[in-house]
């Protein structure tokens, strides 16, 4: 039997509207659709995005809602990963498409790198769905640029002492998912002398998104710091 | 008279289909099209990746093509974006929207953000929907993940002694249009003596799109550079 393809499907940042075209025409045919939790009580927010495209499906799909918690324990995690990868091999090999869904975008930051690659390892079919990218969805809602010209961005998605290292080199810092460690944040930003405008984005896209100037502090889990240093040459 | 919008549309890395559903659907409806030329005789890329959902429209909708040429000066570039922003302001002051085509994403590396600056100090409404970047589809295309976990991400657009400096506190390295300095590029990277993996991709998600390993050489003016250097804690 003709094996199954194994998608990720970027969905983007919460704007059902911000898929593309190419993700929404799959998801109204896909068999089966795959939407880590990270909590057993938890609706995964990936699901919420797309459920307005599935609810206009009169066909039959297929849901699976493996659990992925948000631990360090790497050997833990491992073993969440590989069963995830297990129930997912088992339908491709049904030969039915199985489509991983993922805020913002497949390879940047995402869990679905790790089940993709134990089912690349054997073999299995693998074609990624890019999304809109979080930072790029906060630029827009903050109506700012994130880069001109010769400008160097640089993403960072924990705040720790290479941040102090690599900060005069850049231009624009985009700190993802930055309530976790906004006050080691802001230590390390005010040590740069150079002009600079700081923007904070909350839920983008969303009903109750939230842009505002500084640093976000409160314990969202979805907010983005965008860091802007003043170029002279401007 | 209501003065009409401006907008922002990202219209990602060449596949029509990587539009968002919001930039399909307000280019079904808007009034006015602008589409940058970098030359006279060249088409707009841009608007040959929205023209099947223009063919689409049965009503009429107007397109403006300024030219943006590729150049350096400054002063001359000043006055061609000026140009710009008085033909769209004619447009919304006549009650039309408009939206500013943009490959890519518009907040990243587009023209769109200097005719905007203008616009917004003329206290026009503008709005931005993003889309897919190049890199995110360039990822996706080479079957790789740009970032996991805690590593950081640096986008250079110019390679020069910045890059040589940032190396060493970033895990990947994306060089954007790197076919205009392939050369030095690899002379920089070739001193930094972790492991690594360096991709290209060249017409990224278009019909003749080409994946590789190693540096960009030819002229191509879509091509990425990938550049992963291993995590030592993997």
């Amino acid at each position: 039997m003709k094996r199954g393809k194994f998608f990720g499907i970027g969905v983007g940042p919460g704007d059902t509207e911000l898929l593309t075209i190419k993700a929404d025409k799959l998801l109204k045919k896909i068999d089966v659709i795959c939407s880590p939790r990270s909590a057993e009580s938890k609706p995964s927010l990936a699901l919420s995005i797309v459920q307005p495209i599935l609810d206009e499906r009169n066909d039959n799909y297929e849901i699976l809602d493996p659990l992925f918690p948000m631990i360090e324990d790497k050997l833990a995690l491992n073993t969440y990963w590989d069963q995830a990868a297990d129930i997912i091999k088992e339908k491709l090999v049904q030969g039915k498409d199985v489509g991983f869904i993922t805020l913002g975008d497949p390879t940047v930051y995402s869990t679905f790198s790790y089940v993709a690659k134990r089912l690349k390892d054997l073999d299995f079919k693998i074609d990624v769905i890019p999304g809109i990218t979080s930072f790029t969805s906060c630029a827009a809602a903050a109506g700012i640029s994130l880069a001109e010209k010769d400008e160097i961005v640089v993403i960072v998605p924990k705040v720790d002492d290479r941040l102090a290292g690599i900060l005069e080199y850049g231009d624009t810092f985009i700190i993802m998912k930055t309530s976790r460690h906004s006050e080691i944040l802001e230590e390390i930003v005010s040590k740069d002398k150079r002009d600079k405008s700081i923007i904070s984005v909350q839920n983008c896209s969303m009903d109750d998104e939230n842009v505002f100037k500084g640093f976000s502090k409160d314990k969202k889990y979805l907010s983005t710091t965008i860091i802007k240093f003043d170029n002279k040459d401007e």
